[in-house]
C-alpha cells in the first residue's frame, strides 16, 4: 500500500494526493456536486463512497477488454490508487441519445435515439465555461496532435461500445459520457479521470427514469438513490 | 437578358428571383442589416448596391482562379444572375485573425493572428441560431456527406488565399469570413450566396480600423463609409 502525500490539486468532485511512488498518485471522491460550470454548487451524501466503487466497476471492465487506463487499485472507500498522467484538456463526450446542450444545440428532442454515435470535443478550461471545439480549435490551440486525437476518438468509440453492453445487461441505457485522457511518463494515452453517475447519463431501460447526476442538476430528487441504484445494478451494493 | 420570374424567397440581405431559365436564379441585394441572429435589425444605404459590386469583383476572381461559382453575371445596380443551387445547410468560416466569437471561445483576444488558418462549420438554422457543428453532428444531422465536407473545407482554404492576397495589395486585413456552397443541377458543388463586408470582417492593415459590418453590430458609425471604402479599394467606385 503506497503512502499518501501532499496533495497535488482539488477539483470540483475529487482531490489528488501525490504518494511515495513518482508515478502513482491516489485520487479521493469527495460527496461536493457543482454544475453549470460551478454556478450551482451542493454535496450528495455518500457520493464519493458510490462513485469510487462505480468507477472501480467500469475501470476494471475496460481494462479486462484491453483499453488502456490509469486504473491500478481500490484503496479504500473514497481512495483509488491510478497511474500519475498529465491530463489533456479535452473532455471527450460520447453520445447514444440526444439529451442536454446536444438535444439544444442540433434542436432534437431529449430522448431522440442518434442514428449514428456522436463524439465531441470540449476545451477543459472552466474559466470559458468548457466550450465545444472542432478539429480546427484543437490543432490551432495545440491541445492534442491530430494523431491524438483520433486516438481519443477511437478509445471514446470503443469504451462506448463495451459500456453500452455492459449497461444493457443491467437495464441501464447509456445516454451519453464523458471522458478525460491523460498521458503518462512513457506517453501512454491512457483513459484516466473518472467514470460514474456524476460523468455519464444513466436511463432505466423501461422508465427511462434517470438515474445519474441530472436529477440533482435538474432538481428531480431522489439523488443519493439514484447513485445507489446504479451502484446496486452493477453489483458493487454488497461489501 | 433573363427575364425576372416570381420571388422564390426573401432572406435577411437578398431577395432570390426565378427567371425564365430553370438553372439560373436573380440575387436582388437589399439594403437591410441584421445582425445577432436577426434581433437588431437596421438599414445601411446603399449597402444593396456596394454588396452587389464587391461580391461580383470577388467572385470573378475567384472564377479567374479556377474556383466554382455561381456567378453569371452583374445585371444591374442590385441584381446578379446566379446558378440557382440548393444551398447545403451549413455556414463555413475561416479565421485568419482572431474575432467574433472565436475570440469568446477559445479565450484570444481579438486581433490575435491565428498561427493557423482556423475553419468553422455552423448549422444554417435560424431557429437554433446557427450553431457550431463537428463533423459528427454534420454527419448525424446528414448536412453533407464526409467527402462533401473535405470539399467544403478545401475550396474555402483556397479561398482565403486567393482572397487574402488580393486584398492584401488594397493594404486591407482579411480576418475572417462566412461562405455557403450549394448543388447544382448537375450535381457539382459551387460557391454561392455572397462575399461582402456583411459577410466578412475586413481591417485596415495599418489602423486596423474596421470596415465592415462590424460597424454597425458593434454601433461604431461610419457604416455606409466603411462599405464605401471597400469598394473603392477594390477599384469598383467609378461606374
Ligand atoms: N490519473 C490522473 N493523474 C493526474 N490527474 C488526474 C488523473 N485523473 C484525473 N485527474 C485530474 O484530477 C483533477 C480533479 O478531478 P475533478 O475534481 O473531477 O476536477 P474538475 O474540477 O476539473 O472536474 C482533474 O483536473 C482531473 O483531470
Ligand atoms: N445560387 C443560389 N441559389 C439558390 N439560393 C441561393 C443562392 N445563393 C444564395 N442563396 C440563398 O438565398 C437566400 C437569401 O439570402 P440572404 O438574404 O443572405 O438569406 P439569410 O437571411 O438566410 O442570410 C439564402 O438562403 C441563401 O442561402
Ligand atoms: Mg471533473
Ligand atoms: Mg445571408
Amino acid at each position: 500500500m503506497p503512502a499518501k502525500g501532499e496533495m497535488l490539486y482539488e477539483g470540483k468532485a475529487k482531490k489528488i494526493f501525490l504518494t511515495d511512488h513518482p508515478e502513482q498518485v491516489i485520487v479521493e471522491y469527495k460527496d461536493d456536486a457543482t454544475a453549470f460550470n460551478g454556478q450551482k454548487k451542493g454535496q450528495i451524501a455518500g457520493k464519493g463512497e458510490m462513485n469510487n466503487r462505480i468507477a472501480s466497476i467500469f475501470f476494471k471492465l475496460l481494462e479486462a477488454k484491453g483499453i488502456p487506463t490509469h486504473y491500478i487499485d481500490t484503496l479504500s472507500e473514497r481512495e483509488m490508487l491510478v497511474k500519475k498522467v498529465k491530463i489533456l484538456p479535452l473532455e471527450v463526450v460520447v453520445r447514444n441519445i440526444a439529451a442536454g446542450s446536444l438535444a439544444k444545440r442540433i434542436g432534437w428532442e431529449e430522448g431522440t435515439i442518434l442514428p449514428k454515435t456522436v463524439v465531441e470535443f470540449y476545451y477543459k478550461n472552466d474559466d470559458l465555461g468548457d466550450p465545444l471545439v472542432t478539429p480546427s480549435h484543437i490543432d490551432v490551440l495545440e491541445l492534442a496532435t491530430p494523431e491524438q486525437l483520433n486516438v481519443l476518438e477511437s478509445l471514446a468509440r470503443d469504451i462506448n461500445v463495451y459500456l453500452k453492453a455492459f449497461l444493457s445487461d443491467k437495464n441501464l441505457l447509456l445516454v451519453d459520457f464523458k471522458l478525460e485522457f491523460g498521458i503518462d511518463s512513457d506517453g501512454n494515452i491512457l483513459l484516466a479521470d473518472e467514470i460514474s453517475p456524476d460523468t455519464c447519463r444513466f436511463w432505466d431501460a423501461d422508465t427511462r427514469e434517470k438515474l445519474d447526476k441530472d436529477r440533482f442538476r435538474r432538481d428531480l430528487g431522489s439523488v443519493e438513490e439514484a447513485y445507489e441504484e446504479i451502484l446496486r445494478r452493477l453489483g458493487g451494493l454488497t461489501r
